[in-house]
This record gives structure tokens, C-alpha cells and sequence, in this order.
């Protein structure tokens, strides 16, 4: 007998329930009498002890479909440690519905919060499993988290459709990529779209730069101008702000601007009086089915992640590493973010192709 | 010999390449001598005299292509007859630039406005076609433009990668969807993605009823609703000011959101206390590739229109009349408007199933 | 109360679940206690008595999604009153399950023969309403069926592919789209790629006129050619043939060849000398998601037949005449087949534009 | 004053211009005075001097195009050294044109046999930089070749699209996937699409096996099951048949049956009874628009080759390593092959799903 939960937390991207697949049928294939507890809407199932069980059906025709099966919450790990409104303590009654249904390990699919939570209730003595999703590609220790591709994917087909009515009529546009803290989403999606000039968080752009590549395509015949820009992305004299300042700074500007777009495009507008188009495809970017490098990605994960299971290994993320899948140990990942080198590949790359990054 | 004149005008759309490809090797197929000459960025081209002469080959390999080869821009039918900067009759100087060329016809592919601006030139003696181009379906005379399915197919892509968000997170989502003055896009993308609420502005809306449909799926357990609402949609107390007080209105609606998503966003957020998310596709929904659906309808019309010409017959739209390409007089079309009955049966089918239009 | 049945028969297509989601949303939400019973298998279902009770839940989610949630099965009308291998005789059969449930109308989705079958069950004094589902669009009554854009979509998809591969490799390729009887979806995907040669069953080709297509093309420095070729293209000789021979030929012919496609390229490297390479997408166009326009169709003619079963009009095929949903009477349609017209607007637009139909 | 050539040779796929367009871009943003001859139909071009002088504007929105705008051809290594029909040496003539146009660097896309002349040429004294392309990922020395993701989208398509119509119908279907000689992409397009049985030329297959796992499915009631099949899928008996026992038994098959595929279903049908439907996309999965994945990875190698050129850096393939891009020296990496190690991690992972492989 074996008896795993299984939860999604945090921000929903696709192949979620592909993965959740990977481990059910990795494991279902190869165990006798199994049991999945399926925790409802992040760890909150796990709190409230709000669970399904779950057979082979229910992960029948679950490959190509979008968000998730479990349903999720974002649930920020600085507040796993404050009782709830009743004054139940978070991290007793996790355990609790843990010990409860006696389970052999919790399977948890989340990004980097739900991932700090994980080894948290690692150290309290669960098993546990964690496996990396998000479209952001930031989680430290694996080279690659599934939902980033396709939602690479979504980006670039934005970028793609504006590109036809750019051209036809000479016009600038931005298009707005998610991605608060990193600018993975928004490099890759610019890239593959042929975007003139991306902006990231990890390099905070001089407006003046921007205005100079969209006024020497000007000069060189093409009238039109496509920016990819991340939603983190950060004007240079505020990137040199103290963190107090910063923080202040960035309320402004939310109070003022519905996204940072708006802003960069008021500042385009003012420096070279041309007009900007703003696009924000938003939430689109996580929804939809998983394409199939995802797909793939998520299966082979979650197939790993049975095989842990099978072996009695607890307490790792199960990534991707040069190609191979691999266990990296929670407590050496867990906290930390992957971003963008200013002077990574890719951006050399870019840079070397004349995309301009603002810097 | 013929020669014939080629411009696209008004916002791109989906198709325009494909159409003038249709118009282009119907001619090419049955003329010894043709000279085709495509007028650049629209009637600008025309006043200008901005144009370049092109072979079968430009017309090659863009049946698929999105924007438009000749470049396009808005030029508003009542500025038409105002005099440019440097005092030159722009009425005049299309005459002009027609005379000069010898054209023996002008092919003209745009929407509502570039129809008026064809008949202007229709009643001043050229001999003109014109090609019904715009993805909010509002001509009149045609049953269908080329661009909306195009565009249907974006705008219903977005709803379906909000769906899978929003029923995993349990929350209100609303996509705005173009069209300002006529709702079938928003229609018509609302029934293909199962909207639970469509707002056109056909229909105004009265706000109260758009939280009844939302709390009464809370109610039956669906926790996350969608809308998709037209650019133009208005609220019902709006709609019944008198045309200068709702200018009035408008302006300062434009002044305090972003667009009109963001107002009724905040309205149900303080009637409900839900949270709403917004997502603008925006002008996206203009670009990328032809659906197969307009590149049928794009090379049927531009076929026709081929025909019209070897026949002689100037002065007409042509468009899609019950399943059969027919030639419309364009003084019989050109200035009206065709908008959604709030009694169509694409309406009252749609609420028949629950779907809510807030009114 | 009200009891109503569904099933889908005959060969499976795309936006049959939206369909039927269209059927019960639209009963739902406008009869408080509504029963539906799901027949599975087609109607081997009905006549084994074979079903489930389906709730709102089951008809969730499944707009976007291919296949039929009843699962389907192919049953020659001619069989239908050839009683079973146990002696059953079947429509007997079916008439006594309709009773027993107590149903008060059956709705039936398929294509011609199944229509047939169903307006022998109204005959027999069953209350049936049909929803006409072929990707063939050939049913007779109604302008439009669903499943037919979602396969042209599949199909333009397949061509525009091969597209880039002939152009690069100059290679003539054939592409066979199906279609035993008519050519309805071989036409349209044909225009919507852009094919230099359509071959349709309605136009029996000749080898001779195919192979000058092909040359004229290579000598006007095109060296590639793509004919989009129906599953039923028929040499002209063969479509001469006596009822009984052709019969013996086609027989001839399919022991000979996997389909009609590589006969024809046999054909043409046999006049040409040139390298002919076939693709087959086969049971790819029917399947996947539907594309919203047939999601639209789908959910209108569903509602509308919700509309029809509320106010007991019975008997009926509801389908979509000049732009409006209409309810068709069985009697009139049943048994008749909608084909091509040579000189239907279609054919000679695309004529008009150089494509060779092979007369 | 850098002049370079360009050539695209073999099979085509897809970003094949994306990958031209990388190299020209970082090269001419970098480069005052630079010279593209773009040689016609691959190596063919080089050996009779056809070419044409490419400017910027001839990779201006090739990004997202398929095909090559150089056509290609393919041109078996092994005839290389065979003089043409004229008596020509064709490897000195290559050298010649080279020589004559001054070149500083000839790059050269293509596959293995490609790769094998390049290295020939690099042998001969030409400056080379080769870039790897084909849907096969079969390269060695690079872990990833562009074509390879956009082919297993459109593979995974075809099975999607299968898996709604065969799980309607309860069938058993096979979709052959392209790959003589080895199996990545019916390997990562069955995982991607979740089929049941994956046949790939390195594990040779056991009829029975087979049979059985498609028996086992019915048993557990799935009614249907996917087979992805390679084109060079080999019977067990067959692996083990002498190297001249075994062509000769595979030009039998060969004129036996059109592909692979059918000898197989032929196979299951005789041992099980059940009905088996082939699709056969064939030449589709070369074609269309690349995928982002295989943009972006087309664009950093193209951006890599640049910089070798502004090095003076002869000599390489440009590949991908470990998720950075990297030189590989030609001659360690020509003529060998990447195969599927049997006991890869990808099929280990599927088997331990419950996906056979039939051995």
C-alpha cells in the first residue's frame, strides 16, 4: 500500500495536470494498492484537511489540459508561520492532515514560494517532493520549470500578431511579457519574435537608449518598432535607488500607470513624439494547453518523481540538468532565484544581432 | 491593356493581402496586359502620388500573410475634403494622381470610413471596387467581412487561456474585446469561448445585473466567472444621456481608466468584493496570419471584383450575401452601419443557454 | 419534467460536444426538472438499451473539446432494419427503449445516413429532433454543418505545411483531403492554401489536363505544383463507366493503390517524368479542437433545438439557411445529398484565378 | 570587406531562415562593408556557381517563415567525389566558385550528409561553419538541432487530433512519424501526445509484444490505443537478419506495402481481430512556420556563427551543449550519428508509464 497526496500551489501555469499525470500513472504502473489524496486549492487543502481521492480516470485526458485539476491559491510562505483568523498555526495542521491520512509522501507542484514552504514542512519531518513550475524559469537549481515554453509560446504569438499590424502602419508598439522579478519570459519571447528592443528587470534600461533604437530604425527605413518588455522592468536612476526609496518609487508609479508599459511608452511619447500602442496579453500567458516540449518536460519529471517515490527518496525538487533529469535536495535550492546574467548568452547573442536592451 | 490602382486604408486587418492577391491573378489570368499599381499607407498614397508598380511575384506567397504589402493608415472621411498643410484639394489630387496613371479602375479595400471616402470618389467619376476589410463585421450591404473570423479566432483564444486560469484560481476574469460601436466580434468570441457574460454595446448594461450573474454561478458553486466586453460597451444610465452629456461622460471615463474593462472591473469589485482581473488582447486581435475561413472569403470577393472589372462594372462593393458573392452599389451602402440587434437570434440563443448581457 | 435523449452516430467530427453542451444548457436553464440520457455507441445504445444519466457537470468544460463524450459508432442505414445476430429486431428495439425511459424527444447528431435512420424512428412515431455533424458538409437543408471548418482548418493547416516544403525542394506534391462523395472540403481547403490543382469527385478529372497545369507552371518558372485531391477524385473514363463496371474499376483500383492520391501520382511521374510525393492527414481531419467558428454554429443550432424540444416541435432538422438557424422538416432532407455544383460560384472563382480543376 | 556565403542543403525544416537571418544580422551589425552570396538549391548552387547577392532586406521577416528562401537539394555524400555528367569534378568546383568570389567564409545548414561534405570542404582548405539542421535531432555533438521542436509539434498535432476521433470510436490508430534511422521525434512526440506503443528503429519491436499491450488496454477498458511508429520501426527478426539478408528482406517490405505502418497494422489486425487505421503525415512535419523554441535556438546559433566569422574562427559546427552554445570542431563530430540509447533516460521514463515499446 501506498498513499501520496498531491497539491498545486501557487500561480497556475500549464502542464500541471500533465504532470500530476507523470507521477500517477509512474507510480499506478508499478504499485499494487495505491492512493492519491488530492488536495483542494493549494496548501490550503492541506490545512483544512480539504481533499479527493483520486483514481487513474481522473488523470485520464488530463495531458493536454490547462491549469489544474487540484485548483490553486497563492499562498505566500512569509505567512505559513501566522495562525489563521481562527488561530490555527498553518505548519501544526499541515502535519496534522499529513499524519492523519498517513501518507507516505506529499507531491507538491508550485514555484518558488510554494517551494520555501515545502522544505519547511521538509525540516518539520514530511516526505516530501517537490516539482518546479512556473512560466517565470526561475527556480534555482534546475535549468528549466515547465509552463515556460508555452508560455513562451503565448508571448511570441502576441508579439508575432502585432508584428503584421506594426508594420502596416509604421506604428511603435510594446507588448508587456510577464515576469515581475525576471526577465527569462521576456528574452526568449522576444528573441523568438524578432522584438527590436527588450527590456528586463535584470537590466534596468536609460529611457535615452530606448529612444535611440527606436530613432535608428527611423533612420534606416523601418518606420515601426516592437519592445518586448517584462513587467519588472526598471528605469536605471530608479534601479539606483536605496531599497526604501525604491519601494516608494514603485508605488508611484503603480498609482499612476496601470503597468510599467504606460509608463515607458508616456516616455517614449514625450522624448520622440511618436505614438506608442500598448499590449498586455496578461494572464493569457499561463492558461491554455501546455505545448508538447511541456508536456514532455512535465511527463519525464513526474515519472522521475514516482521513481523517488518508489525508492523511498524524499525531501528533493525533481529538475532538469543538462538534459537529464536529476534530484537536487530542497534544503540547496529552496530560497533561491535563477535570473538573468547581464551578460549571459543569450543576451550577448541578442545584442550582437543589434537588439538593444536599454543599457 | 489595363491598369488598374490597389490601396488599403483604415486600421489593418487579416486578409488584405490575400483579397489583392485574389483581385490581382483573377486579372493576371485573363488580361494580356495588366499594370497593376499599389498606392502606399492608403489614401495617402493616392493623394501623393506614392506608389510602386507590382508583378505576380509580390502577390506570391502572400495568401497567408498577415498586414498589408501596401501599408495603410486611418484618414477620417470628414477630413477628406479639408485641404492638407500645404492648401492642396485632397479630393483633387486623387482625381489626379487617377487621371495621370490611366488607371481604368481602383480597387479599394477598407471598412466603413474608406467606403465613404470610395463613394466620394465613385461620384466625383472613378471608376471604383470596393473590398469590404474589417474585423468588427459593420459593414453594411455584406453579411460578412474578411478579418472577423481572423479575428474571432485571436479574440476566442484569449477567453480559452483565461478559462483555464480562472477555474483554476476561482476568479472573475474580464477580456475586453475590440469593437467600439458594433459588438459582433465580442459577440461572436464570447458564444465560441463560453462567456458567462457578454457586454456589447448594442446592449447596455446595467451593473447590477452583471453582479447577479456573477453571484448567482458563485451560488451554484462555479466560483469563476468570465466576461468579454466590447471597447464600446456602456453602462445603461450612460447610454440614456443626451449626446452631448455623454460625450462629456466619455471623456471623462477615458481620462480616469485605461480603457472602459478597468471601470466596470472596479464597479464589481465594489458591489461584489471580488477580485477582477483584466486582460486586453488589444491589437493583437488585428494581426497575425488569415484564418482559412477569410482566405476563402478574401479570394472569392477578390475574384469577383477580378470579374467586375474585365466586365466593366464600376461602382460597387463586393460582399457575401446569403452564401453568394454579390456586387452591392456602393451609394447604396456606403455611410450605414451595421450594428447587433438586440433581438438577433445570435442573442437570444445565447441567453436561452444563461448567458448574461447585463441588461 | 422533462426526458430527453442524445446520441451521436456515424463517423465522429469536431463541436459535437459543444453541440450537445448547447442542447442541455439551453433546456437547463429554462425547465426545472430536466433528465437527459446519454445513448452510447451511436445508436447501438439505443438499441441495447445501452446509456447514462448525464447532469450539468458533464456537459462542463467540453465546448473546446474534439470527440463525442457518448463515443460513436458507424451503423449502415440499410442495416438498420436487418435484425441482429440474436434476431432483434433493431428498430424495434429502439422504439422500446425511447418508451420505456418515458422520453420526450431524442436528439440525434450525424451525418446523412444517420439522418435517415432518424427520420425512419420519426416515422415510426418517435419525437426527434437532428443536428446535421459532417465535416463533408453535405447534408442536404442546411448551408452549413458542423465539423466542416474545424476539418477545412486541419486540412489548409496540412497544404500550407507541404507549402514550404514543395517551394523549397520544387517537388510536386498531392495532398489528399477526404471526402468520398463530395468535394466540399477539398475545395475549400484547396482555396484556402492557395493549391495550383483541385481534383473533387463532382468534376471527373482528365490525366492530360492535370499534367498541362503542372508544366504550364514549371514553364512560367514555378517549380512546384500542389493539387489538393478529394478521397473520391474520379478519372473522367471511370466516371463514364456503366454503374457495374465502375463499381468492378474502384474495386480494381483499391486492391491496387492505398487510396485514389497514389494512383494519380502514378499518373502524373508516368506523363511528367517528375517526382510526385504524397501526403495523407487521414483521421486528423476530424479530430481536435473545434475552431470557434464551429463552436458558434454548434452552440446556436443546439440552443435552437433547446428552443424547438420547449415548444414541442418535433420531427425536425435544425440547421443554418442564409445566416439565420432554421428548423428544416426530416421529411424533406432526409436521404438527399448536397454536392458541388461544377458551376457553382466556388468553382469558377477559383478557375477565374488560374486553378486547374483537372476538365 | 567580409564576404561570406550561404547555402542550405538536404531535407528542408523549419528554421532554416531564422538560422540564415541570425548569422546575417550578427554579422552586418558588426561588419562595415559585408557580401551574402546565397547559393542557389544547396551544394548545387556552389558547384555551378548559382547564387544571387542577398541584402539586409532579404532576411527581413524570415523569422517566422518555413521552407529556405535558397531552396535546397539533397546531394548524397557519397556521389561527392563523382564527377557530374559533364565530367565536372565537383569537389573542385565547389573550391572554385569559393576561390573566384573572394569568399572569407562559406556557412552551410544542413544534416549529416551535409555535414560530411562541409568537413570535406574544410579538408580541402575552405574556411567552413556549419550549422545543424533537421527534424531527426540526430546530429552529434550538439544536443539539439533546429527543426527537431517544430517537428514534434506537428507530430504531436497529427496524435492529438487522433486521440479525440480514436477514443470516439474506439480504434486502434497508428501515426507514422518521420525518422529512417533513428527515433527522437516519435519518441518525444508520442511522450508529448500520450500515446500507448512507441516503435523506434533502435529498439526493434516484438509483434506479440505489441499485440499484447494494446490487448492489455482492452482488458482494462480503453477501448482504443495510439501506436507512433518510426518509419524505420524494425521487427525484431529483421534487426537480427545479416546486413545483406536484411536489405533485401526491407525492399520486400518496401514493395509490399507503402511505409512501414501498414505492414505493422497488417500484423496486429491478423493476431488481435481488431480494425487498424494508418495516418501518415508525412512531409507536413518539415513544413510550416518554426516554433519559438526553435527560433530562438536558430537565432543564438546564427548569432554564435557571426562571431566565429568576426573571429576568424574556422572549421566548426555551432551547436548547443548543455544549454550553452558551443563550437564542436567538424572533424570529431562528421559522420557520426546520434542514436536513442535504448536504455535513455526518455525511455525508461515512459516505460515506467506504462508506454511500450514493444520489446
Amino acid at each position: 500500500m501506498l498513499r501520496i497526496g498531491l497539491l498545486t500551489s501557487g500561480g497556475d501555469c500549464q502542464a500541471l495536470n500533465a504532470t500530476m499525470r507523470g507521477v500517477v500513472k509512474g507510480l499506478a504502473n508499478n504499485v499494487k494498492d495505491l492512493e492519491v489524496y488530492g488536495f483542494m486549492n493549494g496548501y490550503k487543502g492541506l490545512i483544512y484537511s480539504d481533499y479527493r481521492m483520486l483514481s487513474a480516470k481522473d488523470f485520464s485526458g488530463i495531458l493536454t489540459q490547462g491549469g489544474t485539476i487540484l485548483g490553486t491559491s497563492r499562498q505566500p510562505f512569509k505567512l505559513m508561520r501566522t495562525p489563521d483568523a481562527n488561530g490555527l498555526d498553518k505548519v501544526e495542521a499541515m502535519k496534522h492532515t499529513y499524519h492523519k491520512l498517513l501518507l507516505d509522501c506529499l507531491v507538491i507542484l508550485g514555484g518558488n514560494g510554494t517551494q520555501k514552504t515545502a522544505n519547511l514542512l521538509r525540516e518539520e519531518g514530511l516526505n516530501i517532493i517537490h516539482l518546479p513550475k512556473t512560466i517565470d524559469n526561475d527556480i534555482y537549481g534546475t535549468d528549466m520549470t515547465f509552463g515556460f515554453y508555452s508560455a513562451v509560446n503565448i508571448a511570441s504569438d502576441a508579439i508575432d500578431c502585432i508584428h503584421t499590424t506594426a508594420s502596416s502602419h509604421q506604428r511603435v508598439f510594446i507588448v508587456e511579457v510577464m515576469g515581475h522579478k525576471v526577465g527569462w519570459l521576456t528574452l526568449y519571447a522576444g528573441i523568438a519574435s524578432g522584438a527590436d528592443v527588450i527590456l528586463i528587470p535584470e537590466i534596468p534600461y536609460d529611457i535615452e537608449k530606448v529612444c535611440e533604437a527606436i530613432n535608428r530604425r527611423k533612420e534606416r527605413g523601418s518606420g515601426f518598432t516592437i519592445l518586448a518588455v517584462a513587467e519588472g522592468a526598471i528605469a536605471k536612476e530608479d534601479a539606483a535607488l536605496p531599497k526604501k526609496e525604491l519601494k516608494k518609487r514603485q508605488e508611484e508609479i503603480a498609482k499612476k500607470y496601470p503597468s510599467v508599459s504606460y509608463k515607458i511608452a508616456e516616455e517614449i511619447e514625450a522624448k520622440t513624439g511618436m505614438e506608442i500602442r500598448v499590449t498586455v496579453p496578461g494572464h493569457m500567458q499561463r492558461g491554455g494547453s501546455p505545448c508538447p516540449y511541456d508536456r514532455v518536460l512535465s511527463t519525464r519529471l513526474g515519472s522521475e518523481a514516482a521513481q523517488l517515490i518508489l525508492d523511498k527518496q524524499y525531501g528533493y525538487m525533481v529538475g532538469m540538468v543538462n538534459g537529464k533529469v536529476k534530484k537536487i535536495p530542497l534544503g540547496e535550492c529552496a530560497g533561491k532565484l535563477k535570473t538573468v546574467d547581464p551578460n549571459a548568452q543569450e543576451v550577448l547573442q541578442a545584442k550582437r544581432m543589434g537588439i538593444s536592451f536599454g543599457d
